[in-house]
């Protein structure tokens, strides 16, 4: 983590903390990227509380999007954003040496992290621990920013906490790990008794839809959807100062809506949402995605409005 | 299929049949593109008796490529083939648009037939048969060239030989089918039964290593290994020709081969046994991919020898 040169990151106090929620991509109706919906979709994130944005993550659609496409979000991003809250991008890519460049490239465009799924294809083409421990070491070796490692069921590759405790100690930007996985909470104290100071940010993710017992077993950070994190800071902030009941009385506030959101509507909910308070003109996801029905669409908007989530008053 | 503008194709036979193998994607020992070595790979496996080839496959390891070097490739091996032989290339991509821009890309070069899977994203993120349907609808209408379903456990996407045999009704350039899931030939017999005429190629992959009860059930051409077309025609020329016995006694004969390519090497095969014999000058993988052990590696140069590939002659 020496001698990173993005400015941009290095006001921010480390480790990373709080609520780092995903950034959809923004399209216009008929597909094509929406770049000045994009910048609004950040700006309003960023107002409503975000400790830090993700980009090109897959609840941003990035498997849909061409690699031009990648580079021209990652570039808009980084550029509007300018600094103000740091920028996780989203790296994967199967190829050891095509993740290296676009970490490489990240880091060199400001990015304060790189986030990276272990390679995987499909629903069959895996490789085993000794080969994912060596992508990591390559793509360790070519950046100066941390790592963090999502361990998510779409990689379909089983990493367990002696193994990410193992990189965690072994490879020297591998620091942040984003669980979430079925019983998260088990996993990240596991992974924190085994890697001790070496997991420097013991994170969830899937929504915060288990944030309560996650914060519990000692995450400190959580990525979320980009609807509402200024719900999540409801939660995260008393926890971590220490007011655990005040935690737990806003995480069931708002577990109605994140569950919503987990189950009903995945990557399209924060679009919904920032659709129906004005921050973008269109939530359209790339066929062959589709929007939720419209009436599980209505069914998030209402359990976000009867939270006086910001997303639906911040464009009007 | 009408309309098609690629004098390449126009030229052969059509509907297609017989061997249409894989060529492998040609690297370096540092993985960067070896495109003299892709060239003499590609005259390799017409001389082989390729009757067309299909590149960009998984077994070119397309996911641990850019979409700049899919690009460059094609080109550079349809610009190489020039007519010589049909060539199918696989533009498979989660968004309807870009695999139709790929797919229109790749028949204004001169592509015979595109082959597509199911969009399909790690272990977890697929569609519906209704989006299934208007995506390959999408495809179809950008393209005057037939398209190949590839069915495969890759995808994790079951399709039903119902719901194949409509798509063949139902979009125009549809007409292809790679079946290469466990009981190809029940399947494949029933897609027959049920798709008729609309079952333009009824193929079979995965190194033909079910090729005998393929062709019983009414398989018309085979996906295979590029290693050795040279031993696959031995069988499915007679068969076509009505001489069964003869087919038989010839998969039986390279059997042996062609599992120990679908059971120990994967694919590492083709490369394997070009680099042997004197077609490329390096067998790599792009790492975290890897080399099967030397012994494996030797155990397929064995049978291959035992049989008399060309492969093991041809560059030396």
């Amino acid at each position: 983590m020496r001698g990173h040169q993005g400015a941009s990151s290095m006001a921010h106090p480390r480790p990373y903390r709080g609520v780092f929620p995903v950034a959809p991509t923004i399209f216009h109706e008929d597909g094509t990227l929406d770049l000045d919906g994009q910048r609004r979709c950040i700006d309003f994130m960023i107002d409503a509380g975000s400790q830090g944005l993700c980009i090109l993550a897959n609840f941003s659609e990035q498997f849909v999007l061409t690699d031009a496409e990648r580079e021209t979000v990652m570039q808009a991003v980084l550029a509007h954003v300018a600094g103000r809250v740091p920028v996780i991008v989203t790296t994967t890519h199967f190829a050891s040496h095509i993740c290296a460049e676009r970490s490489r490239r990240a880091q060199d465009l400001g990015a304060a992290m790189v986030m990276i799924m272990p390679p995987y294809h499909g629903a069959t083409f895996r490789v085993g621990e000794p080969a994912i421990e060596a992508f990591f070491q390559k793509v360790s070796q070519a950046i100066s920013i941390p790592i963090m490692i999502q361990d998510a069921p779409v990689a379909g590759t089983p990493l367990s906490p002696a193994f990410l405790a193992k990189m965690a100690r072994e490879i020297d930007n591998v620091a942040y790990f984003k669980i979430e996985v079925a019983q998260a909470a088990a996993k990240l104290r596991t992974l924190l008794e085994l890697g001790g100071d070496a997991i420097v940010g013991p994170w969830d993710g899937e929504e915060a839809i288990t944030l309560m017992a996650d914060l519990d077993a000692g995450a400190t950070g959580s990525m979320t959807g980009g609807g509402y994190p200024d719900g999540i800071r409801t939660i995260i902030d008393p926890y971590l100062a220490g007011d655990r009941e005040a935690a737990k009385a806003a995480y069931e506030r708002w577990l109605p809506l994140i569950n919503y959101e987990n189950r009903q509507c995945g990557l399209a909910a924060a679009k919904i949402l920032m659709k129906e308070g004005g921050v973008i003109a269109s939530a359209a996801v790339r066929h062959p995605l589709a929007l939720p029905h419209p009436a599980a669409q209505a069914g998030l908007i209402e359990l976000a409005r009867e939270r006086g989530a910001m997303v639906l008053n911040w464009g009007l």
